[in-house]
């Protein structure tokens, strides 16, 4: 069976796999300094947008990734105050953040405002909560921000990025990381999404050697179903300056996130287990 | 992009979604009087049966599914001693089944004998134990088996079948869990694939209803990442004729399951819940 030009396919780079959507239309093409952004309406997907060829966010099933991405750091953290998103430029993790109330300050800062744009214009249940008062959207290189960024200057930091390739692939590195410790608060809270437990568990051992050899003290990934992103199965890791607390109960709503699932995330298969010792 | 003519695709019915896998041999293909049998050698999935063009098995992901499929129900029961396994002609339900040292007969019925006899050469290592003594291969109709199987005579029934259209699809009814529960001895368990949680929420909802109203008295959905299934994500349903007891120790090798594995596979996330209900 081969797919008409009617399919937009994404290769699982080094993977020798694929995953395909439908496409209905093309609504948006555009080359940034950065990237290329592209907008498809899918026919049974919602919409999709793609960066340079790579599917970033779907309607149908962003609510995982953005719920697990910032949910689990939220309420591990005692008393999350400001908070820094690095990347998120589709928003989505920004929205879930802002559904908590004792949050009152969250730094976005990604690289392409295109990004943001465009999200705004086709994603705007994602954006929902780009204009709450608590939110600064900042256009920057997120590695020099965390470099200039105050000493103890956030209770979380959100590193919402793309592979560890081109201009996010020192988001997965040691210095980084480091800085992202000084950045924090004294029993601040690290997330970083770490691609797939099936393809990548090679670079989450090597992203959480990195966040150890960094200072931080507890580290917990988490995995949770991704229909759209290589394996259909992903994992955002932890890293804790302190002793890792039972996570405080949710009390916004949400579709794919609860007590019960914060915990069960954090299960690890023994084949993984091994890989990651 | 598109994909030329060296990958294997296979649209996820009804879902505008595919996933395709890069093959770089066909190495068999067979027209049985059920279906059409392909096995290709892949760059990275390693061996892939298809049957009808549907993924079943690759070498690489297998064994979270056939894991998923046997362990659980195998460790809920208190002490299981005859198994009979509908479908399963690829024989990797069985071989994880016989693992466990007290089970002391498996009756595989599975309706053709080609696949069975495909993957004992192509996949060797789910058939390593078919000559096992306590295995009984029949192929034969497992809906007729069940109906002429005598009251109480099994401890478990596996259900390891493909989706539910053309033969396979009276393996969802109501009809067909009524004469489970008679041929399931008293504290009898079944186990039966449900489908991706993403795409299939009313079908497992229709197929939890049918085993409740044919005398099942307690319930539990598992979910887990199966990449190369449609979604990635895919689930089993355990019904027990008596309640859910805390299952087993493990005492088995195993690569994706273990008791904190089969404890968070039953935490079903709130959309789902809801779906379900």
């Amino acid at each position: 069976m081969t797919l008409d030009k009617n399919w937009y396919t994404e290769k699982w780079q080094g993977q020798g796999a694929a995953i395909s959507l439908r496409i209905t239309d093309k609504i948006h093409d555009e080359q940034t300094d950065y990237q290329r952004i592209e907008i498809y309406e899918t026919e049974s997907f919602g919409r999709l947008m793609t960066l340079d060829g790579l599917v970033m966010v779907t309607d149908r099933d962003n609510f995982i990734y953005h719920e697990m991405m910032t949910h689990p750091a939220v309420l591990t953290h005692p008393s999350p105050k400001k908070v820094l998103i690095i990347g998120g430029g589709d928003c989505g993790a920004l929205k879930e953040v802002l559904k908590h109330k004792n949050i009152i300050q969250v730094d976005q800062v990604e690289l392409d405002e295109g990004v943001t744009r465009v999200a705004e214009k086709y994603f705007p249940a994602l954006c929902a909560s780009n204009n709450d008062a608590r939110a600064r959207l900042i256009f920057d290189d997120g590695i020099k921000w965390i470099q200039n960024s105050k000493t103890a200057s956030y209770d979380l930091i959100i590193i919402d990025s793309t592979d560890p390739v081109g201009p996010a692939a020192g988001l997965f590195e040691h210095e980084f990381y480091r800085a992202c410790y000084t950045a924090l608060t004294k029993d601040g809270i690290l997330m970083a999404q770490s691609e797939s437990p099936l393809f990548h568990a090679s670079l989450i051992k090597s992203m959480r050697q990195d966040m150890n050899s960094a200072g931080f003290q507890t580290l917990a990934t988490l995995l949770f179903p991704q229909c759209t992103y290589p394996s259909g199965w992903w994992s955002a890791t932890l890293a804790s300056k302190s002793r890792l607390n039972k996570p405080r109960a949710c009390d916004v709503e949400t579709l794919y996130y609860s007590s019960g699932i914060h915990a069960s995330a954090q299960v690890l298969p023994p084949f993984l287990e091994r890989k990651l010792k």
